[in-house]
């Protein structure tokens, strides 16, 4: 999926929302248990339910592998699920991956040769090489980890540097240089929401996808009003303040309610800022 | 297996050899290609001949995850394979994983709950929360990256910060605080095998993961010159150099051959610098 193509989803849809399919298997609901694979399943309803409101999915790896074999099996059939029933929705592997070339090119294989998303997101601290593979794929995207939100990007993403940059200022004077925005998108938190307007100064037509809206505190408000740009710009996540809502039988309706509720938002948002 | 069973291995097998099971499907020697699942047989082979002169395997995920739900049965398979038949083998996943907390557990399951590996390489970028669910786990090991061996090190690692230390020695100096030797490791790279006393100022007793010997040109003298200490503290990778170092259906014989030479090697350098 291109930018214009992402954007048309975002107008038509009023909505900039990812859904994160953290789908955690210890926490799957009751009625699900007796499936042969709750983890699909789960996420099966929660398509379903939250597709009118949400632009993008973004299922994160790390809880599909903790299933190990079965766990891969159900994040491609995730992924494959979406494809095939609404195929205009964009798809982020949340991978954070990242290696020198050869391996990078590996990876860039697992996530794009079988189409099963259309973005992967990338670890920059090995430079260059670890998003170039992943670029020669026409149509497919990098997310390249930028400012996070949790606690410790304090370690060393916002260390100062000599040149007067912080580090994640780097990441992105440097790695805009290596795509261009129909290929490379950055994730910036919403807990450090003020500081989305220094991000965009340094790159002001870029697709940011923002985590930390919700369950991690930030304010969608606030990253509209500082990070959306004339093509909206943003994809902003929530993963546990939809799919974990409830964890009744009733998760889907709630996930539904939850979702619709930010849409309506976002719609607001679109509305008075783009 | 704790340091100083690591350092015993090391003694009694005069190496400290880790071969990388970088193991490419699309390489697989005709004589594989009827197998059921080539990319373990090949591991197979590979693990069988080596096995006398290396103390630690280190399969490489991506190259499992290009093969998909059979890629990971691949490496699954593999690693009870070194568990089952040579227990005092160190098993590392090089797997680069990085994220916040709740994430960075559910990685920290996936490769240790089962016990399949010792190890997992991590990438430090969004700080501390990538590392510390690892470290709640007795008797594993997070090998984070420090300086590594390909040329864009330089984007990011290589840069100095205002405080005047560079990213990557920023990198150790607070990552060595979240745990202890006896629980983190650090890579560095054989083609910066310079730097590798810098490092050593750093963290005197720190087990390096050194990449970069062989295929990429990093020496192996100049790497225990500067890098070893007491208790050795070297676990040398080579991947290509020793795995495809023959494509016939001698791979395995000319693999044994490869290790066997690196070993002898290895001995000399144990014995005139340990």
């Amino acid at each position: 999926m291109n930018k214009e193509q992402l954007f048309e989803a975002i107008k038509a849809k009023q909505s900039f929302l990812c859904v994160g399919l953290d789908t955690d298997i210890n926490m799957t609901p009751d009625c699900l248990k007796g499936s042969d694979d709750p983890q699909f399943e789960f996420n099966k309803a929660i398509i379903d339910a939250t597709a009118p409101y949400a632009v993008c999915y973004k299922p994160n790896l790390a809880f599909y592998e903790e299933n190990g074999v079965k766990g891969w099996a159900s994040f491609e059939k995730s992924c494959r699920y979406i494809r095939d029933n609404y195929p205009d929705i964009f798809i982020i592997a949340d991978a954070k991956r990242g290696d020198i070339g050869n391996t990078s090119m590996m990876y860039a294989r697992a996530f794009f040769d079988a189409n099963l998303v259309d973005a992967v997101t990338l670890a920059p601290y090995m430079g260059r090489d670890t998003v170039a593979p992943f670029l020669e794929y026409k149509g497919k995207w990098s997310v390249i980890l930028a400012l996070t939100s949790n606690a410790s990007a304090a370690d060393f993403e916002m260390q100062p540097l000599a040149n007067g940059k912080r580090v994640f200022e780097e990441v992105l004077e440097r790695s805009k240089e290596w795509g261009s925005d129909e290929n490379t998108m950055y994730v910036v938190g919403a807990t450090k929401a003020s500081m989305l307007k220094g991000v965009r100064d340094i790159v002001p037509n870029h697709f940011l996808l923002v985590p930390g809206v919700g369950a991690q505190g930030g304010s969608l408000k606030e990253v509209a009003i500082n990070g959306m740009n004339a093509q909206c710009g943003l994809l902003v996540n929530s993963s546990r303040g939809i799919i974990y809502a409830d964890k009744s039988d009733q998760f889907a309706v709630v996930a539904e309610a939850k979702a619709k509720e930010m849409q309506i938002e976002m719609s607001e948002l679109l509305n008075k800022y783009l």
